[in-house]
């Protein structure tokens, strides 16, 4: 099983709404196909990709390092005993004469390549992702086609008012979800306000805010020590993300659970926040985003860090990576998946036939990450063919 | 003064030399030069960067988030009170609707970025760079153009003998170094063979040696200890860049100065280098490099929290950089320049005129960088103009 070629583009996804940190006017993501000789039902066996929305597109440094690499190896370096094409080989060699340390566009461009790569292992296989990973680290929990799921809202938009919140947050609820994150911006009164109203809608324990690290100091604890007096699931993200000693007193003040993490894109940077970040293995949550963390395998090495430091893979709810990540959470036996409940977005919802049913999703049997069974995204993964 | 055009791309910088983790086969570095309706003896003021060697040029990212940013803002906002470019504004219209946390690539690109305009508003100034930035801090030394230099040598070459290192280092000190770095393997015999061959040529405390951070573990405690017992002027990097705790063990056991820091590329991670890191602050080196970590502003920042925990600016040794760290360690007060002493590189030694004297260099009135006065640098620098 040899690459024949690689696409690769950047997509403009836009959007007017904010979070406490960044506007996404200008937001970009990849999107990569990876074709090999492979042939199943008269066709190329076809991998592909997309990007965790929020960092921007990984273009200039596929082209520039991790492409030419790839694409320049030894077909056979890239296979594993059985000819199959191997994921872990492929990282190895995107890394070769790359430096330690500095992980932050790069751990994005490589996961990606890594990514796709999964994806067309898998429709080798014949199997969906998910069932390819069951099993494959020491420890694991036993993995399973159906899986939590959560919807994260509240983004702020120009002019929205908290009835408008409130509608949003009412539709994750009808379509299906149970638990329902909203973006806080770190006022301490106006959050208070925020969260009421979203308890108001989804009671007790089924609302989590995302304060997008912006919180520090004395103001921060209070902040922390007030909202987390709510009755919310988790507090996402309360300090800067290398600020660890800020997150071991937001994570010693808080009452509730604190889920942190989506902008950590190692191994190393996840050893540190284990490490120095005062979080509780029996309450908090770790949301690395593995489609922006070099992949599969790195989340793998991840996991039985935390394993070793007394972390169920259950306290992992991986950042975005829609229908990827989804598989991970199966396939890893992981706590939840985070969706942005919009289906009509690309990153948006799951896969056309799949719905949201008491916090569950049932995975459905397509071979690989299933990018097939969602219209509108295999339509911008299919650009090249037209 | 406004930005007229800019010029960007990306230089094959290859070596057929290696360090403990990387070969330097395909490496690659950005030139920047941005020009400006500002004129000066009848020619435009133009400002240059070159990047530091050893993480890949940063074109692509210029090209797809940086310099777009840059090119669309307002004139005004790009200036000072005076008129006359201002880099720190620069940094934070490039830095607009970017997420915190993950410095990899990014801080190089911005770094190139607020370099050039420094270069520009210094030649603006009709100063020489390292006078401009005397006094621009609270807390700071005495600006001076004499400063001290060390040679890095010693890289890894197929085939070299002990003989050719001794050569090398020999060069080095006929050169007027007084302090010469070389690259160790982590080997613990092989590299006590080489660092008393080296020492055999320099003398004590004139040697350094760099493991580019490959020691782990027991192996690599016994390692710092009887490295640290020869009569060295520092260790370099022993350990992984972003694994604190085991930088703290081995700064706990080595008997000499540790030095780290050239793979941090953030206030973020050098503020959990010198909480977590077990560094003493009387004996050990910063060498974060301010050309791969956002550039002056930051790394003023950074200065000023090191200094509240008991760092003189004199413990900061920057990483690489040519002739713009040299202003650095001259406008900041800084302990030593690092210079790769090959001139013949466009990347080595300082400008043409300049010679090393008893391990000092005392920086000419170029105004800027003075880019201009280093032939075989400004040259590809200027490879627009044709």
């Amino acid at each position: 099983m040899r690459i024949t070629a690689v696409h690769e583009t950047t997509l403009p996804i836009a959007s007017a709404m904010r979070n406490a940190s960044i506007a996404f006017d200008a937001m970009t993501g990849s999107a990569l196909a990876i074709e090999t000789d492979m042939r199943l039902a008269g066709a190329p066996v076809v991998g592909y990709s997309f990007d965790s929305i929020g960092r921007y597109g990984k273009g200039g440094l596929l082209r520039e390092r991790f492409l030419p690499r790839l694409l320049a190896a030894d077909a056979r370096e890239l296979q594993d005993a059985d000819g199959v094409l191997d994921p872990a080989a492929a990282v190895r060699i995107c890394m070769r004469n790359e430096k330690a340390g500095g992980h932050g566009e790069r751990p994005g461009a490589v996961a990606l390549i890594e990514a796709a790569l999964w994806d067309a292992r898998a429709k080798a296989l014949e199997q969906p992702l998910w069932r390819v990973l069951s099993g494959i680290a020491s420890g694991q929990p036993a993995a399973s086609a159906s899986i939590a799921t959560y919807a994260s809202c509240g983004h702020f938009r120009p002019g929205e008012s908290l009835d408008e919140l409130q509608a949003e947050v009412t539709r994750a609820l009808d379509a299906g979800y149970t638990l329902v994150k909203i973006k806080l911006g770190g006022d301490l009164n106006e959050d208070l306000r925020r969260v009421s109203a979203g308890l108001a809608v989804t009671g007790p324990l089924r609302l989590a805010g995302d304060v997008n690290g912006v919180l520090d100091g004395a103001s921060g604890e209070t902040w922390v020590r007030e909202i987390s007096a709510q009755p919310l699931a988790f507090i996402e993200e309360p300090a800067s993300p290398l600020d660890y000693l800020a997150l071991a007193r937001f994570c010693a003040t808080s009452k509730c659970a604190v889920g942190t993490g989506e902008n950590l894109f190692s191994f190393d940077d996840v050893r540190n926040l284990l490490r120095h970040g005062g979080m509780h293995p029996e309450r908090d949550l770790i949301q690395i985003d593995p489609l922006l963390s070099y992949g599969i395998e790195e989340f793998i090495r991840i996991l039985a860090l935390a394993g070793s430091m007394g972390w169920s893979p259950r306290q992992f709810f991986p950042h975005a990576g829609h229908l990827y990540a989804a598989h991970l959470v199966a396939g890893l036996g992981l706590g939840s998946a985070e969706a942005a409940p919009d289906a009509s977005l690309p990153w948006g919802g799951y896969w056309d036939e799949v719905r949201v049913r008491d916090g569950h999703i049932t995975l459905p049997d397509w071979p690989g990450v299933g990018f097939e069974g969602k219209r509108n995204l295999i339509t911008p993964l299919q650009w090249w063919r037209t």
